[in-house]
């Protein structure tokens, strides 16, 4: 059982933005701006580049789709990408939009934001999906 | 004219890691860390996220052969990936070798190495293959 296997098989709850049998992308819980998303295959992988070609092209395929809504949904100067695979052994893409470089620091203190405002953002991007 | 193109044309010198018609890896010439290597499409391309599918999978193939061979010839806990997209308007993918999360800092201070140095690490990563 992975982190990320209660999100997926859902006992614990998550604000979706879009799901197939074999990719899951939600809100990050601790995120580092809003609308930060993450992406993952439902099957755990610990490190991205283990995944077989197609397995990653389907995956990041899904990062595609979910950085573009969130370009469409969420003022931002891009969505960066991001994986760094050394806390949690399920890899998973982080798309966060960014208005500088200085912004993408996993480091830093993550952003609180209530349920409303969570689903407030989900709701945007999944309607620019 | 992007900001790699004379990389790509082959005007300006470059440690290359791997090339094909459509896609080339380097040694980023302003490295986080040693190991540290770019992979671009050839054709410029702002948003990575603007690529077609077909295209996207093909630069993710390649970095994955180029993670991969980072993995087996650099020591790192992780090969982490990146992309900004904040200062150059051509797309391109960082594949940074890290043992922790703060070492992936794009506004630290960048490592300098010799050309022998450099030369050293792309012939151990080209080797790895």
């Amino acid at each position: 059982m992975s982190f990320f296997t209660p999100i997926i098989s859902g006992i614990e709850p998550c604000h979706k933005i879009l799901e197939t049998d074999s990719y899951l992308s939600f809100l990050e819980k601790k995120p580092i701006k809003a609308g930060h998303c993450l992406v993952l295959p439902k099957l755990e992988t610990d490190f991205i580049f283990d995944l077989e070609e197609a397995e990653l092209s389907g995956l990041m395929n899904m990062a595609r789709q979910v950085a573009r809504a969130i370009r469409d949904s969420i003022p931002c100067k891009k969505v960066a990408m991001a994986v760094l695979g050394l806390e949690v052994r399920h890899a998973h893409i982080h798309l966060v939009p960014v208005d500088s470089a200085a912004e993408l620091n996993f480091t830093a203190a993550r952003l609180i934001f209530s349920e409303a405002e969570f689903e407030d953002t989900a709701r945007r991007i999944r309607a620019a999906l």
